[in-house]
């Protein structure tokens, strides 16, 4: 990248008269004082503005015309401190920490402004100290990426590895991980682990640690809290209940949805309050059932990543859908509209999917509320068609289990009945 | 349809030997007396049940060992009174209502149990004597189709007939619609009729007006009085708020989305509240700017339906975008993960739509919340490729928006300065 990226113009003139550079720490006098760093822009943006990150996190786009003065401070890099070993309690449970990537496990990169994933898990650990009064956490670095970049191949290189400590002394584990996608892991690791016999917790920050508003400490605190009180199974994700400091919810993984690009609060239980609430020194339980149907532990960890997530749409081109048909997909999932419906005109290239013994699923649009196909015409049609309405599954979570089951089953039988069965609480 | 439609083996011989079929009224007496129409089933059922829709409009499976008697009865067909002539009262407001389908225009078909739509403008008129003492209602049959069989070429038909009224004396117009894409109606509606002079109000029904917990009266009679007392321009979605029958919101038609598959709440506006609620008598607003930010009504009824909504996930294949761009499409709308990412798995592609010309625009799956690709790494490399960050436009909406702004401009540069552009509050 280079030292002026995005500055074009006026504002590239701007930074070169006073002699600052994206990077720069600087104090500038506008109509108000900002102390912060300069940003990069993007390609398209205007020559009127500079960008500057304020030290609460915040970006700002500052007017060249109305900048009174600019003085470039002394860059301070934030020393990382060398992590003081935590003193081990033996009165404490174990946990262990794994470290995938993602805001949790990142800070701003001072030279661009942007937020990088560089923390390890023993840095998390070490610069929240709450965490040592609960358990003895060990700590793990598995890879350090975006979840945004997380692919079919980390969820089973993450299963892999929790399959090594199915048999060991750790009341739980924590996994630490983007929230872009956090959602579409817990859904595999639900599936490929059903019965695993410790819980998981996967948790994640929107906001980087090193800003005011971080919400990575609170989360990761309600996380370890809930591992060792609650002595439960499952795959959850743990994050911010609500905008306030106070209470954190863990969703069970299969029923939850990142519903808000930014928010602390962005995921939800899709449809039902969170599996439990943890406020202050309080955990309440709303959920009755066992995560998982079957109380064996017996792993799967394959996936065919040849599933296609097919969003229904009015001008949607059926020839979209054979192409996806010619390129050799096993299985398709609908996110049609309503109670599970797609066009008429989709109708002849269904059937050829069908003909093809390619595995259909029907979950909605809507994302709340269950696929009925028996109240409308279209409905029944597509049910002649060989779609198979899958309840209330929420539609990733549809399409993560439709590659785990034709990753594990080979007949087509097997795997209609498994998309139907209840095995991580996927349908509520 | 057969008279035994999906029946078969035990269920197909309980039928015959009881000598009834599907469509019949019977009642059953089995732990409890039912009164229903034998219903279809679809091919892949068990042939131990048989279905039955009852009278409240809701299906029952009763397992036939467990049925102690069947009794056909005499099928009195429900004969569609002949409409009385709404007398006219020259002092009310005139309204007209413009049919397309849907529940709302539909009935239960007493043969197959199923819904379809036959009920004209003028019967629903008729049906819900309240509106005449609001209003003076023209009824018109424009089409009648289900809404998921609704393509981009009925909006079009829809937009040319309310022109033709743009210059009416109407106080306003109601489009009865299915729900499944009520709101990608609304969206084209609003951009292709930017300014139009009068208020239209979309209204559609989740449960048909043939069942006790029809929505159908309810949410017409609050639309209509909508249109004659706001006195507002703009095209609002008119439904129930929540699952008493005392409130009806109205959404902006650029900001709304069916969020559940089956409640009558199920239209909710996207992360505010509704634009306007209807209380009983009282009407609450709750929104302060206009609808369009034009006053002058210029219509631009053109659209090119070759745009994408690409839903990113983890395993998306890139080569499944490939296909779209080596079959000619226009513009693409990424459904994006978080603050608006795809993984980098996609950049190449990416990268070689944008030098086709191809309009690219980033909205979230997450559906709530703001797009921001300056944040982290991944949102600027996007940047870098040319995808435009659409704000907080609902991946619908943007949808619909490509298409009309694609067919009613040539010019890469015109395209994007209008996609960000706020033609009808569709950016919040």
């Amino acid at each position: 990248m280079h030292e002026y990226t995005g500055y074009t113009g006026q504002s590239l003139q701007f930074l070169k008269s006073n002699e600052v550079a994206v990077g720069n720490s600087v104090k500038i006098i506008a109509d108000l004082t900002f102390f912060g760093i300069i940003m990069p822009r993007y390609e398209h943006s205007d020559d009127k503005h500079i960008v500057l990150k304020l030290n609460s996190g915040y970006n700002v786009g500052l007017e060249i015309e109305k900048i009174k003065q600019v003085e470039k401070l002394t860059t301070v890099e934030k020393n990382i401190e060398e992590n003081e070993k935590v003193e081990k309690n033996p009165n404490l449970p174990k946990i262990l920490l794994l470290s995938t990537g993602g805001t949790i496990a990142s800070k701003v990169d001072y030279r661009t402004g942007a937020v990088t994933p560089i923390l390890t898990a023993d840095e998390l650990n070490s610069s929240v100290p709450e965490l040592a009064e609960m358990a003895n956490i060990d700590t793990q670095v598995l890879f350090s990426e975006y979840s945004e970049n997380i692919i079919p191949d980390h969820w089973i290189e993450i299963s892999n590895k929790l399959v090594e400590y199915s048999n060991s002394d750790y009341a739980g584990i924590l996994i630490a991980h983007g929230t872009d996608t956090m959602h579409y892991t817990s859904s595999f690791l639900s599936f490929a682990l059903a019965g695993f016999p410790i819980p998981i917790a996967l948790v994640g920050s929107q906001r980087s640690s090193d800003r005011a508003s971080s919400d990575a400490a609170l989360n990761l605190i309600g996380a370890t809290k809930f591992l060792v009180e609650c002595k439960t199974k499952g795959i959850y994700v743990v994050m911010h209940n609500d905008e306030s400091d106070e209470t954190i919810a863990c969703h069970l993984g299969t029923r939850v949805r990142k519903n808000h690009t930014s928010k602390r609060s962005a995921f939800k239980t899709v449809g039902e309050n969170p599996a439990y609430l943890i406020f202050k020194e309080k955990i309440l339980k709303n959920t009755t059932k066992d995560f998982f149907t079957s109380k064996e532990f017996n792993p799967k960890i394959n996936l065919d990543s040849k599933v296609a997530l097919v969003k229904y749409y009015p001008g949607y081109d059926p020839n979209l859908l054979e192409k996806i048909i010619e390129m050799g997909y096993r299985g398709i999932i609908f996110e049609g509209t309503g109670l599970g419906h797609v066009g008429k005109t989709m109708y002849d290239t269904v059937k050829k999917a069908q003909s093809k013994g390619i595995f259909l699923g029907m979950t909605s649009q809507c994302i709340d509320g269950r696929i009925s196909m028996t109240v409308y015409e279209s409905g029944r049609d597509l049910l002649d068609l060989g779609i198979i309405p899958l309840e209330n599954m929420i539609p990733e979570v549809a399409l993560v289990k439709a590659m785990w089951a034709l990753g594990n089953l080979k007949e087509t039988n097997d795997i209609k009945e498994i998309m139907l069965c209840n095995i991580a609480s996927e349908i509520s």
